[in-house]
């Protein structure tokens, strides 16, 4: 069974399916925040997202995270430390890309396994 | 066990496992076309691919879409928006990325669940 | 219930859950070399990486290929041929971004299905 939750007129923000969790790429609230906070963001939005769909920061699965600036990295690894523990850490891959729309530096896609 | 569907020689189409399909990026045929009508192409051929491994546009998980220019992503929602019906919308994520081959305007990556 | 494996400071090399494992992105590790060279590094990890873990490169269900520039397609393509026998190629999508950090012409993420 699939079950999808929190919608827009394109997408779903969370589908479930045989208890793994697809998030949709989330962003930024507050674009006029730089890298750190964005990202601080990001990851406050995913934390919501899990516990309302059954799971947590401690069952994510997989990351990939699309930022605009490599050179950025770090600020966003500063976020992502503080937001993991080591022992529940996903895998990740982070791609430095174009345009991710006007001032977003940050978009990450996630998945997590339903507690 | 994985059941693989439509093989070129570097990739197959559609890889099964679980119930859950895995599809290939999709690209336009015909690449002298604008977004839309690119965007459109791609949807019906995941349309294809879909219904002849067990599955349809109504049971899509996950989608990864990349686009080679962000001001075209409303052209690209328009196809979008025709194409899928709100109860039955997977995740998203649109990625602004620098070049996917001659032409190509956009490449889409579906996960979806068998029927 | 979720294992973890191969960690880092802000990742695991590879998460199992339900039978897939999920691997983070892999580069090359000696970056001096040209994209044929660090394709080979890459396949030769994300086998290292599976084969620790329950699967192997027959059991390759999905690809994302990140590379730097798509002009060296045919090199990535080469080494790629060489890894995979056709009757277990995984489903895939070669993408042109920005920039994956200094040197690193290629970035691949895979899933596989456990043995």
């Amino acid at each position: 069974m699939v079950k999808r939750s929190g919608s827009s007129d394109i997408l779903h923000d969370v589908v479930e399916h045989n208890g793994v969790l697809s998030l949709a790429g989330v962003v930024a609230e507050d674009l006029s925040q730089g890298m750190e906070g964005q990202a601080r963001q990001v990851f406050e939005e995913i934390d919501r997202l899990l516990t309302a769909n059954g799971s947590d920061r401690d069952h994510l699965l997989s990351a990939l995270i699309f930022i605009t600036d490599m050179k950025l990295k770090p600020d966003m690894n500063k976020a992502w430390k503080a937001w993991l523990k080591p022992a529940h850490l996903p895998t990740r891959a982070t791609i430095g890309i174009n345009d991710l729309g006007p001032k977003v530096l940050i978009e990450v896609v996630v998945t997590a396994a339903v507690k």
